[in-house]
């Protein structure tokens, strides 16, 4: 399966019309071929009338065959082998074994998926027998079950060209759930777009899944990504990128006829709470920790640690001083696009620029074109507190170092912090009754708390949440990593005293899906 | 306990000082006893104020205490006895048996929802335990729950003035999971609304709960019920009412610096397919059945059959006789408000003026002021097809039925359906084939599919849905009654590598609530 700048459209490939981009190699700036073509108008609504047709045959596809589905696309990811590995380091300017961990990672995700599909708890069955001889009124038969959604629209996200892209965790938990997929693709990193989406469209005609299952457009977010998502057929969307196309996804849906959900993950700075006793004790191993944290991928990371609080007094110079002297030896990496690494440049010189900020330290020099040079600053509570800027987002190596006066100054200051993906705390056991205070502020504002660790690694299981209150999501019912997020794209749907012949298999008496099911308000687990 | 107008804002009785206005006798018009003064920004802001000091203790109560105060209420509304029903009857203008009725659903919801608390599976409690020799990197300890929202402004109906209203589903799911409540108490009923929300004022009191757990408070939907949605502490709005007032709150709540959820019950007209078979063998006795769901509660139901959809034959014209000669059999009845009944005769207006829509019949003719003369209309599937104020739901007892020219075409008008609380299905075994096609079409865009039977009754269990798509619901992810409902107010949380000593009891090693917990994805039941 070679790159040919193709759109997939169901079961074709086409070349688009609406204009024409390449990929450039991250590391050197090199266009690379081939060259794309833009998805028109007509495209995407061939691609959302494709998916619409798809829909009700692919959602009641019973639960092995779709699992078989799920498991075909990784194997098919597997397959293109090194030709995807290189591509995609080129396109991303990551390094190989980053990548290769990726791929790992969105092949993981696929068969967990699989899995989920086959348990089958995801459908949330249950029943509520009928009760004839209930007085005054007899009670109906009531059955219920989650359905898909409809089509969901994805954008691939910069940062993870695999995991996060054309068959990453959306499209994962979207196909499970049943949602035909149409993926607006990443222009980092078209190439690796289209090799995994093409390993997807293989896997739907060998599945014999109906053609528009999958579909994968290259195009501009305002045209093809807000066009897909003001589609009536497509019903809910899954992102993960910048604030402001975050937010303008979601008026535009909330400005549908029928408003639908939108699925996305935005922006988060990510607080380091350290307590006393271990920055006292720890302190400069903590620091070194976070360095390295701080410079993983470059920095680009939606859970890189942003924000450091503590209180201030000489165990925080030393850490800042360690923090500081452990980047200057971190070699400066590539990042992803020269627009990327231009607006990380022009956002640390704003940081630096802001009155009574300091900067404390920065990275090792760069020395090839699109590299970021880490950089730690530092400031105070009352300062923090009164300048909005320095709550924003940097995409990349830089964090903020906040001296606060005491633990309630503090603490006052997470009661600022908007909603983030992670928190996390470094304690040691003396530091316990200092920390019970944070915690209901931290759960108000966090998806995931965590304790002597730092945010970049989120672990794919069934008991992660990657996800938060706003804005570091749209919307902080869900989470983007894990099995739970399957839930996002389903909606219940109840049967009332529907014969045994008509009701999904999921609800039949017998139970032939061998389902656990709520009975009566109990689970009963089935005969399996 | 007596009615004495006031706002409950917290533990204190305030008269409110923006204002005033007075209930009135449905059945009469005549204005009662006493004046209710309307809440003031300062009102607002002080109720907000205490919600949000009570939020953090008291989604942490335990699961037994917060069970024995839901079932405090249910006991302290049964106390205010025969007070509560005649003036109930007086506002609504609904019988009394009806309202009895209301009000062993309203008693029995909130013990549900203590049952619910208790039973703990609400939390969604997993864990994914450490594997600290996992390759190539272990594996953290990570757990989940789910936290409550924040305090959520709940919006009384005025079709239900106890069941959805003061101390009605949404309050009793949303306390039930961990968020304190504010009402904005519906205009037609404020008497029944005091009385009520003096209940749970005095259950809060009883079983020591943060006073700021609830507050009631009247005023303007415009300036109080906005003013309640936008308000920064304010973080989930539940609301049963008109479509306009609904996609209003949709507005306030998308616009807010930092958007939530809104789940609001707006409009569904619940169309009625009649199949081929058993309109030949049954169209009599579902004719009768129909005119009796069609006037229940003067048809001020959200669930009231408004649109039936037949193949136009001989058996459908008796069924439209039938139906028309039942309704006239059945006396007029007073309906919530004069607005109301103005309302809905304008609406029956309305439809009387479309071309090509033929008025079948009226019910009975009223015989007191503000009574809803019921009505049935036909036309054709090409006329209703082309016609979208035919769509429209009409607020009390009107119906359309639509003639089809075949099965195909009567799909393709199913397809054409906006979004609806519940479907209906008339058939017999011999109209299974027939029926196949249609239930993905009803799937996508119903909450509740029902066979032989009306959605007029909404049993409250753990397989109802009580939503729908848009416009039926602003959301169609979730249920307004029944157990699931508790998930509306809810969010997951994961905690990785965090002491025991400082997690919740929910998550704890040793399991102290006994819940049923997720591990490694596998449900496991607690010892208990």
């Amino acid at each position: 399966m070679d790159i040919a700048g193709n759109l997939l459209i169901g079961a074709s490939k086409v070349q688009g019309r609406n204009g024409t981009t390449y990929a450039l190699d991250a590391a050197t700036g090199e266009q690379m071929q081939p060259a794309f073509g833009g998805a028109s108008a007509q495209d995407l609504d061939t691609a959302c009338a494709l998916a619409w047709a798809a829909f009700d045959r692919y959602r009641e596809t019973s639960p092995e065959s779709r699992a078989q589905f799920l498991e075909a696309i990784a194997g098919n990811i597997l397959d293109l082998g090194d030709a995807l590995i290189e591509r995609c380091v080129r396109e991303s300017g990551l390094p190989r074994g980053r990548i290769e961990g990726e791929r790992a990672r969105t092949v993981g995700q696929l068969r967990m998926f699989a899995d989920v599909v086959r348990d089958g708890d995801f459908v949330g069955a249950r029943i509520d027998p009928a009760q004839p001889d209930r007085k005054p009124l007899p009670r109906v038969d009531l059955r219920l079950r989650y359905v898909a959604l409809g089509p969901v629209a994805v954008f691939g996200a910069s940062n993870f060209p695999l995991a996060f892209s054309v068959a990453g965790g959306d499209t994962a938990s979207a196909l499970a759930a049943g949602c035909p997929v149409i993926v607006k693709a990443h222009s980092a990193h078209p190439g690796t777009s289209e090799l995994v989406g093409m390993a997807v469209q293989k896997a739907v005609k060998e599945c014999g899944m109906p053609e528009g299952t999958f579909s994968l457009l290259f195009g501009s977010g305002r045209e093809i990504g807000q066009g897909l998502v003001r589609d009536s057929r497509i019903k809910a969307v899954g992102f993960t990128g910048s604030r402001g196309a975050g937010t303008d996804l979601m008026s535009v849906a909330a400005a549908r006829k029928e408003p639908i959900p939108v699925y996305a993950e935005m922006s988060s700075i990510n607080p380091v709470l350290l307590f006393p006793h271990a920055l006292k004790t720890r302190g400069a191993a903590i620091a070194r920790a976070f360095a390295q944290s701080l410079t993983l991928g470059a920095g680009q990371f939606c859970t890189n640690p942003g924000l450091i609080l503590a209180v201030d007094d000489p165990s925080l110079d030393d850490f800042v001083r360690t923090a500081a002297a452990a980047l200057s030896d971190i070699p400066a990496a590539t990042m992803l696009t020269p627009n990327i690494q231009r607006t990380f440049e022009s956002a640390v010189g704003t940081f630096a620029a802001q009155p009574d900020v300091n900067l404390d330290g920065r990275g090792a020099a760069v020395t090839a074109p699109n590299q970021g040079q880490a950089a730690i600053f530092s400031t105070t509570d009352a300062v923090f507190r009164d300048n909005p800027v320095l709550q924003e987002e940097i995409f990349g190596s830089s964090s903020l170092v906040v001296r606060c006066k005491d633990l309630d100054s503090m603490r006052e200051l997470v009661e600022q912090l908007e909603g983030q993906l992670t928190s996390a705390l470094h304690i040691d056991d003396e530091d316990h009754e200092a920390v019970r205070p944070f915690l209901p502020a931290l759960e108000r504002r966090t998806g995931r708390i965590l304790v002597n660790g730092f945010g970049t690694g989120v672990e794919v299981g069934h008991a992660m949440v990657h996800g938060g209150p706003y804005p570091s999501t749209a919307d902080g019912r869900s989470t983007s990593v894990g099995s739970l997020a399957i839930e996002r794209f389903l909606r219940p749907v109840s049967y009332q005293d529907m014969p045994d012949a008509l009701l999904p298999a999921a609800l039949k008496s017998e139970n032939p899906l061998k389902l656990n099911r709520r009975v009566d308000g109990k689970m009963q687990a089935a005969e399996r």
